[in-house]
């Protein structure tokens, strides 16, 4: 079933403990839509580049069988650049420079073919531009959406408006306890549900992630990776690779998507191997499945008597 | 199989944000043997109390066939005593008072009829004393200690020397990043094994617990605990269920090593619900088999083809 993927396409300049690299594609939409590729055939890309996007990050896309026909090319500027600096233990980051570009006056037009999609993301980006999307589409089986502490601070009010149109919101922890102003993920899990996203999904970086949906509560674990080498992207690919799935399967019960984010923790847990998306580049089925088995046995709790 | 227990014996005085109560039973020994008591029926305890130990907590040990032989009176002063008051996010807490009174003179005398223990309980106390409970058992086949921030930045040389005497150790995460001195809690756990300890739990406390053993990496959840009364005593209680199950099994295998750490996670999701140890007093097997199956669903991943 198709997905529409909006949010921002961008590049990134890089620099962690590991290494550092001036110029690498980035943004939300990017890494959200590749990883999701690796599971639906049937994903739509609605973003912005500019007259600086290279033809080689166009073919990465289409190689990877993502639509772009709502990606605009704006030749009045340059594409979207971020660069930042992670900290020694990969949690923090500081951001260096940030030049919005063609960004800044993105008006996301779906185009007539993507109106019916069933599967929505809705990347990272201004809430009300978010609302903006769900307005021009027809009625999705599950709108998903992510957001930021730059949002809950900056635009409260549009960010609320929002979340009553949305059906599964992701979110980590530290902005679940922001938005819900509660410091138990349980309480505030309830508190931001009532918001309107009938379910949730907080991720716990290393700590795994939590889904709330129906009355069920899944508690999945974290991969360990000994080697992170580049956090940057991993939340959208654990987004990408949740939707690419349920788009897959078109199938949104509470065990499915307790499988969705394994398969998006499994993407997460590739992405930060490498340097931005590099990891997505070239993943095999046998590597995927192979990992969400790992997933398995490392929570396994044995059945007693 | 008999389960030896070290450790305090004390009188807290507690504030959390929900309540406050001037005096209760409390100190680690006594958090570890109630807990392991509703696995095992053969547990030592040794540690200290002064003149004005009440004999109602005396009973309450007693009634949990929890034997106290090792439990030395000492009429030259009173039961150790620590208040402390915890923050609106539980997370953290204040010391307000501290009286050693005649805990600073504990010396642990193992009594003939304990050396043979097959499991070593050593709770959080000096690393020396720790070291000279080993020095007075025979051959267990297991020894799993405690330890805290307090004696990995005081005593560092004592504690290192004791952890090469032990086969588990249990300590939160950020005792565990102290302790390597990595902040990537897996590679943590590989050089803290290779201080000693082959095998090694890190609580996480609202994000569950890791235990490595063997070549093996168990992820354990949190129990959504939604009211968290008063988490004082829960990483000993954990400590009491994981070591009364393995002592009730006899069984250190890492599979049944995976349900000890879902038994100690239950108990301390149990203990956190009142007030200092008053949870542990009643609970039912059908209560705690209840909660091992709630774990379990919480994190149980379904199979992919």
């Amino acid at each position: 079933m198709s997905l529409l993927v909006v949010g921002s396409v961008a590049y990134d300049g890089i620099e962690t403990p590991f290494g550092k690299i001036d110029r690498i594609l980035g943004g939300s939409a990017t890494y959200l839509s590749l990883s999701a590729s690796y599971f639906s055939r049937d994903i739509n890309l609605v973003g912005v580049v500019g007259r600086d996007f290279a033809d080689e990050d166009i073919n990465l896309l289409k190689n990877h069988d993502i639509d772009l026909q709502g990606l605009q090319v704006d030749e009045s500027g340059d594409t979207f650049f971020w660069k930042g600096k992670y900290h020694f233990d990969l949690n923090n980051r500081d951001t260096l420079d940030t030049q919005l570009n063609v960004f800044e006056r993105f008006d996301p037009v779906i185009p007539a073919g993507y109106r019916d999609a069933r599967y929505v993301a809705l990347g990272n980006i201004e809430p009300s531009l978010q609302e903006k999307v769900l307005d021009q589409v027809q009625k999705p089986d599950l709108v998903v959406m992510d957001t930021m502490n730059f949002w809950i601070e900056g635009t409260p009010d549009a960010l609320k408006q929002t979340l009553t149109r949305v059906d599964l919101l992701v979110i980590n922890d530290s902005e679940a306890r922001e938005l819900s102003g509660e410091p138990n993920l349980f309480k505030a899990a309830d508190k931001v549900r009532a918001m309107g996203p009938s379910s949730l999904i907080i991720k716990k970086g290393e700590h795994g992630a939590l889904l709330f949906t129906g009355d069920e509560i899944f508690s999945a674990p974290a991969f360990p990776v000994i080697d992170i080498f580049d956090p940057t992207g991993a939340g959208d690919t654990f987004m990408g690779g949740f939707l690419g799935w349920v788009a897959y399967t078109n199938d949104t019960s509470p065990t499915n998507l307790r499988k969705a984010v394994i398969f998006g923790s499994v993407m997460a847990s590739f992405c930060v191997e490498k340097f931005g998306p590099e990891r997505l580049k070239n993943l095999t089925e046998k590597e995927i499945y192979d990992r969400y088995r790992e997933f398995r046995r490392l929570s396994q709790i044995p059945e007693v008597d």
